[in-house]
């Protein structure tokens, strides 16, 4: 499936640029970006490869290496004069969280999975480069704390588990879950969305 | 062995609150008082499985997905309600250490582990998912700074592992060393012991 | 390879010792201690056989947990007479990653990967163990942020891939590759290099 291969790239190159600027505003050197931004863009997929028992996809396809480290680089490199993209790279991350999603869990499905496994898989592959990326930055990760970022990939990966029990060709059913999280996440950087939040006391 | 399976879910049950607990403390949102709950209560089992090349047990059998994910729901919406909870569930902890402890090591020993692999593949299973979760809300694990938590289970590990030189019946091998990681550890709790500490001086 | 397998346990003491070393700094307890050696001077390795999906070559052959934890153990006992190997340290250290480098590189090529998954699992086996002891030790890892210590071991799993494409023995270009990452790490000590930093504004 050309399309969705495409988005997985454009995707990776979104994940990999926001680590790398983490990187940068923590003050780490050129190794310290570049592992940030490989970590970031690779390490969600590559979780879900070993814990579903499979070679990771990255050691298989060396283009997510190689795209990684070019697009960390990069943004060491100029990040002063792309800095205009730190915006619109919200868009392009909002597809790369739509895409992971739908290969995740459709990975985690194909290899007999079950329903809830097969939605962690999903959101594990959107979110757990995120996460390592801000454990390795010493920050608390940041999906765990606010916005509608990970209930995004949730979505997208309950609306493929529904769709692939339907007679719709997995394609389509992967394209809809695809569209689904790039969506809601894409509603909830404009309005704002949180999640509830427990009120304590101690 | 009905019994430990009981055991096991007790045990389960205590790690996702005390999980969703640390989560909530932390001002997460629902999303991360979730995913806290989960890996507490599967990280250590997931991280023994993975390092012994088997899968995941709670992607093989979903209800432990099922529970943790449960028990962090109600723990968000009735913290307030449930706050007196949180002293027995030093107790029900403490079941969740002993259980997962002979689990863990068990598991290893069938796959052939040496002895000493074998004590670590216990200790990890009972410990690896407070350090992920601590690691996740930014702290430096508490049982590398604190408390007799680890060494009732290396106690437990280790007996398992002598008692099964013995003739014993595995299942009451098993249930010997549960006793004495749930003992110690309670006694520990009562006595507030504490391992030795290195006295620095830079 | 005799001479190979004597470096590694000498790399696997010294980073063992050095994660005990950290353990206490940090005011950690005896188990917190012999976790942090253990930890720094397996992880690293550990971490590559999960992802190349071989069985971690710790739980194979036992010497090196056994190893981690003596020394870790005789660090914490001793750590005040010992100090004075707090310098010299720095040198088995860097014996370490020479070894561990072309061990990690040399069996992900046995295995089939690619170039630069090649050079990666190299740098990986080598550093993967000391991000742990800092990540667990809730600091940002030291290897992100400076010094010429990461780059030393990309020199090394370069040189091993390129030289691997010869007709060189296997032997003499693991040899030649340990010794440019131990030399590059040496002069970086003496010479204190530092990587280029990205400077920011925001």
């Amino acid at each position: 499936m050309t399309l969705l291969y495409s988005l997985d790239l454009i995707g990776t190159a979104a994940f990999a640029a926001s680590g790398a600027w983490a990187g940068i505003r923590r003050d780490m050197d050129l190794f310290g970006v570049a592992v940030l931004g490989l970590v970031t863009a690779t390490g969600g997929g590559t979780l879900r490869d070993v814990l579903l028992g499979t070679p990771p996809f990255c050691l298989q396809n060396e283009i997510y290496l190689y795209l990684s480290l070019a697009v960390a680089l990069a943004v060491f490199c100029f990040h002063r004069r792309l800095a205009f993209l730190q915006h619109p790279l919200l868009y392009f991350d909002a597809v790369g969280l739509g895409t992971f999603v739908v290969i995740g869990s459709g990975k985690a499905l194909g290899l007999g999975s079950g329903w809830l496994g097969t939605v962690l898989m999903g959101v594990m592959t959107a979110t757990a480069g995120g996460v390592l990326r801000d454990v390795l930055s010493g920050q608390v990760p940041l999906i765990l704390r606010r916005e509608v970022y990970a209930s995004a990939c949730l979505a997208g990966g309950v609306l493929l588990v529904l769709l692939r029990q339907t007679p719709l060709p997995p394609g389509l059913a992967a394209l809809l879950a695809a569209l689904l999280t790039i969506g809601v996440r894409l509603l909830a950087i404009r309005g704002n969305w949180e999640l509830p939040r427990a009120r304590h006391s101690d």
